[in-house]
């Protein structure tokens, strides 16, 4: 007799979307009862839970009466419900929303167990991190976030697995952003022989997707932070919060206090080029010390500083010839001179979606 | 009410000690009830499995009569005793014995679980390979293998999500020795510049435990082909035997009939330098190509060719700057341009002795 899977899918953007179809292809899918996006609400009909939501022409089932449709739930309502179900029952949480992070703790006490490529609840305040998993234990419920680093890279699993058998982590450096990692791979490649204007080069990325739909949020360097707040967590460091380490942001400070909206992005871009001269003299920097510039994070756990920024990296070294590639490289007391590296490219909706069931099916797994 | 755990290990050379030493260390150890090596077993007395083994003290524990002592113990007798265990028990085989792991089935088929560093039971023949698994499902028992590939790089964990989750694996190219990523990095470095002579680098890295006791374990390829076969089974192309494909051998073929004793291992080394021109004029066809010489494996999945030998890669590539490092890279339908990259320093006891922990950690886990 296997035990019977509910889930629950908040979120339909492009990981959403790329996750509902992959779910479609698993050969024994757990049972979808509740799919949120922002402003609507389709579940199945309690108590009986059935019928389920089809996983890829969910729109279409959506206009049926055998479904119910509700308006915003919200997250408590969203965890009673998922609790209610006569099985195990599974929230993902494709959005990037605190407010829904902020309430795992309310689906883990009972017994909703979550997977996630949201970084919030993990990158926040430290309270909320010890919260999440706190409530795991006394609800029997597991959390599973490896995708909130480094795409479906193994990152937090072989820190976990490093940790776990008495390892001792010396120092972690890396390139956790797939746009910066791109963007300063045009501005100065391998070789440090480029000419390119960094305001040209966020305009492009911007224009092909390469960036968020506002590339001030990859420049600020914020996300970078929250998934090395994450990493730090994980290796046992308490970090209290992503912002109580040095983090060096690629947007210039007078252009800071533009507003967020979308008129604010607009005037962002046309300000930029502006400010080139500044992206040059640090590229020009780094060419005089026969270096290459790069953003990098890094970790040393012997004095806990952590820090984000733009630094020069040695010529041929594996960062240094990056190329939109995430990497992390993993220096402990067992890999010191040689490095474990975990190196692959970038997000992207689908290759996000893969991680998120890859974790997916460890839970059902491990539930089972 | 936690599940009790019942280990047996087989094999205290090195990578045992290490692991003996690294369970000492967990919060909530397994109990050890048998431990055999070569000629001994040490076990605790039945019924009541009471008291166990400890684990760092075994050898003086041995002398005590609480415990009992017996000789070697064929293979479906230790299982037989694992299995009347009162909990969930478990085999850690740190053999490299072909012997014991063709009796895995009968481990799995009475709910032993199996967790090892062993490659035989997994890149002998497939019917052997096909039949630990399905007697592990009828058994409702575990086996864990990760560190057959890649000392404790997750090479076997990301390749089963990848293809759990639908990607499609295109090519899979790496060193996965790395004894000849040292021999070989030694012998022809990044910058393709060196006169060092191929068989003063074998005797060096034999002298100092680079290699296996016996030099030609390495040098022949097996080993490496096993991992490939390994590697290649896993994402479903079905391999009948790790010498069923081509591997090129760096044993001399004049050599090739030397003794495996001690005595032919002498021999061998006395003859090596006399065919260090080979070598030579193998490093000097691929710096005329302004290549480096490597020795490379690799996976066609739509040709399904896999290939083991010596291979010009490019200045600059990360397997040209190998330096000792297992590497893999994965290239898959989501990872096509940028492949997935997994690095690290080659193995060592006290390495895979740390994967095998990890893989210990996640049967405990799975199966509580």
């Amino acid at each position: 007799m296997t035990t019977p899977f509910y889930l629950g899918i908040v979120g339909v953007g492009g990981v959403g979307k790329a996750f509902l179809e992959q779910l479609g292809r698993l050969p024994n899918p757990p049972k979808l009862v509740l799919l949120a996006r922002s402003s609507q609400t389709l579940s199945s009909p309690v108590p009986l839970f059935s019928p389920s939501i089809p996983f890829t022409t969910w729109e279409d089932a959506a206009k049926s009466p055998s479904l119910v449709k509700s308006g915003a739930l919200p997250p408590t309502e969203i965890a009673a419900f998922l609790a209610s179900t006569p099985g195990r029952a599974i929230l993902v949480d494709n959005t990037s929303d605190l407010a829904l992070a902020e309430t795992y703790p309310t689906f883990l006490e009972q017994g909703v167990s979550v997977v996630t490529p949201n970084k919030k609840g993990f990158s926040e305040d430290i309270t909320l991190f010890n919260n999440i998993f706190a409530s795991a234990i006394r609800g029997n419920a597991l959390v599973q976030h490896q995708c909130t680093v480094g795409g479906t890279l193994p990152v937090l699993s072989t820190l976990r697995d490093l940790v776990a058998t008495g390892d001792e982590i010396i120092r972690i450096e890396g390139v956790l952003s797939g746009t910066l990692s791109l963007l300063l791979g045009e501005f100065m490649p391998g070789n440090g022989i480029s000419n390119a204007r960094w305001s040209s080069l966020v305009s492009h990325a911007k224009e092909i997707g390469h960036t968020e739909p506002d590339p001030r949020d990859d420049l600020n360097g914020v996300d970078f932070a929250r998934k090395l707040t994450i990493i730090a967590r994980v290796i046992g460091i308490e970090v209290t919060r992503p912002d109580s380490f040095p983090v060096e942001s690629l947007i210039p400070v007078e252009l800071s206090s533009l507003p967020p909206s979308p008129e604010g992005t607009t005037e962002f871009m046309r300000e930029l080029p502006k400010y080139d001269v500044r992206m040059d003299a640090a590229r020009k920097a780094a060419q005089e010390q026969g270096k290459i510039l790069r953003y990098v994070g890094s970790i040393d756990v012997s004095t806990r500083a952590i820090e984000v920024g733009l630094r020069h990296v040695e010529k041929g070294s594996l960062i240094a010839n990056l190329q939109g590639s995430q990497i992390v490289s993993i220096y402990t007391k067992r890999y010191d001179t040689n490095p474990l590296i975990l190196q692959g490219g970038g997000g992207g909706g689908e290759v996000t979606a893969m991680g998120l069931m890859a974790d997916l099916l460890k839970v059902m797994e491990q539930l089972k």
